[in-house]
C-alpha cells in the first residue's frame, strides 16, 4: 500500500499529525537513564539509550502515528548505535508506528541506489517507511529513491525549506521571481505525480518544510498540492502548532497534509532535572506528549 | 597538524594526486571474492567484503596517499557493514593512508554537531581525516564540521559542482551573473580562510568539483584559490586525467590542488570476468592502479 495512504489513514484515525522525533542526544539524558560515563564505545552506553528509547516508545504507542529516528545520534554511537537504530526500527514497527528515518541522504548513480536499497527496499532486515533526502545533487539522484517508493510502498521527504536560522543562505537566493527553494519544489512535481496514493490522493513524494517559516510553507503547498510535508521546528525550535499547519488543507478528519515533528521538547522536557526520578520523567514525558497532541489536534480543528 | 598540509605533503612525496575510492558494490564482486549468496544480513557477506578490501588496501599501500570509503555501500550491509567501515578506517590508517569518508552528510543545529563528532572528533574510536558534506541547509550547518576541523586537524569537502549528469538541475540555475554553485563556492570563502594550513597555504575547507565539468572547476578555483578539491568522475565516469586537474596550480612537485578519485575502474577493472582467478584480479588491479597513477602523474607534470 502507498506510504501516503498509510500515513494519512493513521493520522485521520488519531485526529492529530504529531510525529515523535527520536533524538537520543546523550548530553540531555536525565541521570536516571544513564549508565556510567556514557563513552561512545562502551556497550553500556547503547544499553542506556535503548532503555530510554523503549520507555519513550512504549509510553507513546497508540497515541502517535509515526516516529522519526534521527540517524546522526545513532551514528554518533558507532556501529553499536547503528545496530540500535535497526532495533529501534523493528521495535517501533512492532508497537504499530510508521517510521521516517531522518538521514538526509543524497548521492549519485549507483551510490544513490545503494542508499535507497539500504533504507527503502525489502533487501535489508529493517527497512523504514520513509526517509529524508537532500536535492542538491540533482533530480537523477532522487530517482533511485522514488523508484524504491513505487516498488515497495515507501516514501521520501525531500529537503525544500528547512527550519534552521541559516536555511535562507542558499534556499532563499532569488532566482527569477522567487527564492531558490521554489525551483526545488517545482522540480519535484513529476515525483509527486508518480507517487500519488489511490486512496487519499496524497503523494509519498513528500517535502521537508520548516514550521519556523509558515508563510513559505503556504507557497510550497501551492507548488506541491498533494505532497506530504514533514514539518520540523515545532516545539523546541520555536514554531507554534498553528504555524506548523499553515500548509494543511481540509480533509475528512480536520486539516491535513503531513506530519509535524517534535523531538527534544518531548524527550527532554524542561521540567526534568538531571536528578529527576524515573517517575518524574514518565510524568513529564506524558504531559509534554499530551500537550503537543492537544495543541496539534486543536490546530487542525479537532481540539 | 592541518589536514590540507598533511594531504598535500603526502601527494607531493608520491608525485600524483590519486585517491583510491572504496566502493564495495556487491553486484560487481568477482566470484573469487564472494562467499555464498552475499545476502545483506549474512555475516559471511561482510567477511567477503573485508577480504576483498584488505587485498585492495594492502596492494595499494605506499603507492597512494588517500582512500575514500563510500559510506553508502557499507550502510547497505546494515550494522555489520558500519562495523566494517570502522575496521576499514583503522586498517587504512595502519597502512599509512589518509581517509576521506564520502558520506555527504548535512543537518541542522545539534544534529550537525552529532554528525561532526561522529566522524571528525577524537570522541569516537575511528575518526576519519575528512568528510564530504552537503551545503543545501545553509552555512550554520557547515560550521560544526569546520569547528571540528580546527580543533582536531581534520578536513571537509563541501559539494559545489558534482560529477553526475543531473548536477546542473539545481547547481547550474542562473543567479545574477552565473550558476548557483558559484554562490555556494563564494559562501565558502570564510571557511577557506579559517582552515588554511601554515605549511602549504592550502585550506582544509575543501570542495567537491567533478572531473566531468573541467571548465567549471577552473571557475571554482578562481573563487576558492586555496581550497583542496576532491575530484570525482575520473575513470569509470568518463573524465580524463587532464580534465580532472584543470583546477590545479603549480607547486613544488608539479601541479597541485587536491585529489582525484577513482573507485570502480580500479576495484572492478573491465578485464576481470566473473570467473577470473585471484591472481588475475591482482594483476588487473595492479595494472589499473599503475595506469591511473601514471596518467595523473603525467597530468600534473611528473610523468
Amino acid at each position: 500500500l502507498n506510504f501516503a495512504d498509510r500515513l494519512i489513514g493513521k493520522v485521520r484515525a488519531l485526529g492529530h499529525p504529531l510525529c515523535l522525533g527520536l533524538d537520543p542526544h546523550l548530553a540531555h539524558f536525565p541521570d536516571v537513564f544513564r549508565h556510567g560515563a556514557m563513552a561512545v564505545d562502551a556497550p553500556g552506553t547503547v544499553d542506556a539509550v535503548r532503555g530510554f528509547l523503549w520507555t519513550v516508545l512504549e509510553r507513546a504507542a497508540g497515541k502517535v502515528a509515526v516516529v522519526k529516528p534521527q540517524s546522526a545520534f545513532y551514528e554518533a554511537l558507532g556501529w553499536r548505535g547503528v545496530r540500535l537504530l535497526e532495533e529501534t526500527i523493528a521495535h517501533s514497527r512492532d508497537l504499530g508506528f510508521l517510521i521516517i528515518l531522518d538521514a538526509k541522504r543524497g548521492d549519485i548513480g549507483s551510490t544513490a541506489e545503494a542508499y535507497a536499497d539500504a533504507y527503502l527496499s525489502d533487501k535489508v532486515p529493517a527497512p523504514v517507511d520513509a526517509i529524508t533526502i537532500n536535492p542538491y545533487l540533482g533530480l537523477d539522484t532522487l530517482k533511485p529513491f522514488a523508484d524504491r517508493c513505487l516498488a515497495y510502498g515507501r516514501g521520501i521527504f525531500t529537503l525544500v525549506k528547512t527550519s534552521n536560522p541559516g536555511s535562507g543562505d542558499f534556499q532563499d537566493i532569488t532566482v527569477d521571481d522567487g527564492p531558490f527553494y521554489w525551483k526545488v519544489a517545482t522540480a519535484l512535481q513529476p515525483l509527486e505525480a508518480m507517487l500519488a496514493g489511490e486512496q487519499t490522493g496524497w503523494s509519498s513524494a513528500g517535502a521537508v518544510v520548516g514550521a519556523t517559516y509558515p508563510d513559505d510553507a503556504i507557497k510550497v503547498r501551492e507548488l506541491l498540492p498533494r505532497s506530504l510535508f514533514l514539518i520540523p521546528g515545532y516545539g523546541s525550535q520555536g514554531g507554534s502548532a498553528g504555524a506548523a499547519v499553515t500548509s494543511f488543507v481540509p480533509g475528512p478528519a480536520g486539516l491535513e497534509g503531513g506530519v509535524v515533528n517534535s523531538s527534544r521538547a518531548l524527550l527532554f522536557p524542561p521540567s526534568v532535572r538531571a536528578d529527576s526520578s524515573a517517575a518524574d520523567w514518565d510524568t513529564a514525558f506524558d504531559n509534554a506528549l499530551d500537550q503537543a497532541i492537544g495543541e496539534l489536534a486543536t490546530a487542525v480543528g479537532n481540539g
